[in-house]
């Protein structure tokens, strides 16, 4: 037996958007014929698009094989037959979006951050639970497959005692005079929501809370490197939102962790976002999709020698890890537990309050800048 | 015509000190037939071997030739014919043997860091002022060759404006208990000198003045990672310096600086020290040796995408600074110019002062520490 | 203060005792001064060959600067100077040079097997012990490096339960009308205790009880595949000893093991013994000096799949293990250990009850090629 | 003039069963146009698939166009147009399987083992023989193209006389825990003819048979080695048949052979499964497709060294067999010669008693590890 959900889909013309959410999530889901749950029926997810451009919409629903698109978001969530709202609409609209979502009584699954303050970010957690609706945020880094194998790692005590994590993210994004950006320029707005640290501690907050310990402590430093940008038709502007930030954590059980995230490096890493994780019994660096280890049998014991140049090949001491199970794309992966959730109450971690605790760990980001010191993470109460 | 030029060393029979100051540098002049003055002499050190072991003295000079050595420091200094005191004892002791050798009127040349308190390095320095005598801080980093590519690359405006400077310094020093340990135990006992913070942050600072701009606030939070170690007859003791810190700086002129140093971690980088700098122009990392650049015009412009296993060889996309200068071993070329500087009086930038700033940010680096908060870091005044 | 120690060294013309017990054991730690001991005194061995061709003594006298040679034992065990007797001489007359010794109230070290039945071997051992003599078995295999790697990996946990160990051993010794034989005519003679049961289980005896769990029980199969060799004068003549056994072994905590021993195979492995480990939390292989280990973490997934040309590298998938010590020659580290356990009673685990059981596991392998069955090894009583 | 063949085919809803059986062997002869008879017939096979889920049956009919399926056996044996039945179903229910269609009067065509016990093989293969129709075994690995080059070798006289037969057999097969395991939890389950004596001996039994020499005695020796395990469904049971065997086999005409198979080994050799034959004249070493080969003439002489780190490459020392033929897939092979066997009655090596001999083989397997000693293989007579 095969039944159809609605989900209101907002704001998914721009790239991640689309790709991810739209395509490879959605769509993908409806090829294959949607999901099958535990008591035999099959439901098919059908998107409902929703953006301010109906151009695109409308392009975009033609690409695909869409059936409806508005630009009229009131009407959309007035649509008995959608019972699910989805928000990767602008930050600064999230949480008013997701608001009138509530109300409509939609079960709701949003891009992150959820809001611009805890504060807000915890009423919308209170207002959801009050609705008595489903809830769920997108935290896709934990599914990427080099992450994936790091909590594999732990998970098979591969480390010994976590000593520290060090993570490297960043890459060059350009002003915009010469090659166009490859960032929208209002990640570069603090009135629209930019910065790196609102965007990137809310990553680091679930990537550090699932893998190595809640988070306790908070010592940050943003930057604000380039501030004359270009933006989507090459007019400058005065960027004003940070584009670098160099983080410390300190972790329930002591594992220390330090995390540099910068749109204005350049990568000579393994990939865009490398973590390397210390243990006593051995280390392992993972990127976006490998995963390398050194254990504490093929440590090797390098002496510091000025004299000669060094002919150790650092990178060969590792051995990288096999891929010995499928890794689906996570946002795809997580948009069908979420589905569950919704319509067989299968558990899912990722909901509202651990959006809420991104946001907790951007706010306080930005005051430990602030005020120059580390700044203790209280725990969130639902 | 030849001259004599007699030098105490002190606490030579270490490994760096028998192989970098004794073997690779004074002995190397000597062999070299001494230095060449301007005004046509030609002087050859002739060093006095001073320490606590009388048969490792003995050892050590029939070894390498040398005719003079002793247990007795005062002895020595009474010597008139020396007019040199070097020193690379332990670090507990080294403000005595140096206050000694300028009581005595020596010059005086010593490994860093020159004292335990920013106090005692000031007095020192000015102790040193007022003798009148000549003096000088051991700072061989600044002469590793992937740090001179660093330099001629920041002389020559490669890096447009400097926007960030990232650090990665260590390896994995064994406990003990398996592989002996190839750091001597004295480095983890806080009473004995030990501890990563004072090690290196000395050095960080004359490498961030010098290449960078003068540190101006330090934040610092060390960690003690392993504190149960073995020593060099593998007794089990326990280790209470910390052997980690992950520190950031600001410095002047506004670039942001963040050094990792760490000896639990496993080293998949260039090098056992790496320094990426990123600037407008372009972007380096040097390790020990070698240097690789990434200029503007070939920047690539990576797209995070998680669907695919990444293909790109970020390693590749960088290209090597060839060797374009001879690059002589660190430590004998600092000892060629602080000889000069007394025999000569050429100039030489690195004296107690800069001995004394070295362990001022070590200093403020444990306050930073313990109060969990940016340290402003004072102007030293002479 | 400097005093000798007489060894009388019986049969070291062959290649064995000549390169390994008296150049680079006895000859090398004579170089080196002497062994220092503990109460400050250093103690230079002084050998005295013996041997059955007095030209062959004399020349290998006199190519290394030895004294004292001579074809007669019992004269050479008369001399009251000499405290320490080394067998190296052939298998068959062992035992009865062993009881000489004893009687001259030497203390004894020895090569193995120590005598052609336990019984023999055990009632060695006990006389010895009522002389309250000193005596050892060389044991040399535990000091590879490769073997040695194993030990540490296995202290370290690596393995976490060891399943299975598989040994292979062998290269093809040529039956010597081509090429010349590289192997001594007697160890394919019966009658003169040739065979490579008895040869190798003597080894295998002390590396899996070492290593891995004292051997609990046997099941050997033994082969003579070429029987028709000719000797060190290019005579033909008809091998009757054993030059190949396939051997299992129960050892004391469940660990099966597996070693096939062969001197007509080819070897298409990584070195000449090699030593393969498997164990729930990683496997490591080791040969002669080198050994690669695959931890669970890296444990790749292969299929079975005979469809497709194997791309696969099954060696690029594990990784070496570093040199993190030095590793000496282990014959004399092993000679070292023994005469400061005859200077200064420092413990010594190779005595002749260990020699004793190399013997019986050689019994028992030929009984349980004999009866083909397994046979347990009962524990001898000292 | 094409006529067709009807093959009801049970038990291909598994892995091997629909990629090798059906896939690529009766659907790939169904493609090629069937099989041209010597008398100018074509024969086209024509699938009926039996198996217990309907589900199952349906898809995998769709997915390759195949007309007919049933869950009902009887039925599809009853139907006169199909005169051969396969069997890959699982193991415990072959026996009964085979009785029916044997009784239904089709030829028998089907996986090993073909019984639980000799004496129910042997009843099989006489049923087979009074019942007067064709039967077959699938020998599958006799076409591996690695084992093909071994048996040209031996036909080519290349190794003079064999002497010994080592094989390793295996690799990791993960429990469940973490990464889902690569293998049918039914293997390690005995009730439902789990084990690897059961399942590897039979193989071993015609490979040694035809290669070497028929197998005169074994000793094996059989081990549990992880006994919790997570089944298709990630969960926690109690694995009671051996994941571990080590052989040793002699052969008719005196060659020796030792075959170690293990689900849990980690895999440095040459492939999944290697067979080394050591001859007079030559050894080689087979892999599931490539074979090296190491000629007397080329046979190196190594020395035991244990004083230098080894430097010989042992492998580049062999020399690869080259692909001479084509090595069609062995499964499709073999379905081709069984049905012109049936056909135009071609005669076909690998009948039921041949399949009782490798029944015959596991159980002696068993008998001899119960028993702890080797066991004659009686002769099977038909």
């Amino acid at each position: 037996m095969t039944e159809r959900i609605g989900i209101i889909m907002n704001g998914v013309t721009g790239r991640m958007g689309t790709n991810q959410h739209l395509i490879r999530s959605v769509l993908a889901l409806r090829r294959e014929g949607g999901i099958r749950l535990a008591d035999g029926r099959c439901v098919v997810p059908e998107p409902i698009l929703v953006g301010r451009n109906i151009a695109k919409l409308e392009e975009l629903a033609a690409a695909h094989g869409v059936q409806r698109f508005t630009t009229d978001l009131d009407a959309a969530l007035a649509d008995r037959g959608a019972s699910v709202y989805f928000d990767a609409a602008t930050t600064d609209l999230r949480r008013e979006n997701l608001e009138k979502a509530i109300a409509a009584r939609k079960h709701v699954y949003t891009e992150k951050p959820v809001a611009l303050s805890t504060a807000a970010a915890l009423a919308l957690y209170r207002r959801a639970e009050a609705a008595g609706i489903k809830h769920g945020v997108v935290q896709d880094k934990l599914f990427l497959p080099g992450l994936v194998k790091l909590r594999r790692l732990r998970e098979g005590g591969f480390f010994g005692r976590i000593l520290t994590v060090k993570g490297d993210f960043g890459y060059w994004v350009f002003p915009g005079d010469g090659p166009p950006a490859q960032r929208p320029s209002w990640n570069y707005r603090k009135s629209q929501g930019g910065g790196i640290i609102l965007d990137m501690l809310c990553h680091w907050r679930y990537v550090l809370d699932t893998l190595f310990g809640e988070v306790r402590a908070v010592s940050c430093r943003g930057a604000l490197l380039v501030d004359r940008r270009w933006d989507e038709k090459r007019r400058a502007y005065a960027a004003d939102a940070e584009d670098a930030a160099f983080a410390a954590f300190e972790l329930e059980g002591g594992v220390l962790a330090q995390i540099n995230s910068s749109w204005q490096t350049r990568v000579r890493r393994d990939d865009l976002l490398t973590i390397q994780v210390d243990g006593t019994e051995g280390s392992a660096l993972a990127g976006l999709t490998r995963c390398w280890i050194q254990p504490k049998a093929a440590t090797p014991k390098p002496v510091w020698n000025p004299d000669e140049r060094r002919s150790d090949d650092f990178f060969a001491q590792w051995q990288e890890v096999p891929d010995t199970e499928s890794y689906p794309n996570g946002f795809k992966a997580q948009w069908e537990l979420f589905l569950r959730h919704v319509l067989e109450d299968v558990p899912f971690a990722w909901d509202l309050l651990a959006g809420a605790k991104g946001v907790q760990l951007a706010e306080l980001g930005y005051q430990s800048w602030a005020e120059r010191r580390w700044i203790d993470v209280p725990r969130l109460e639902g």
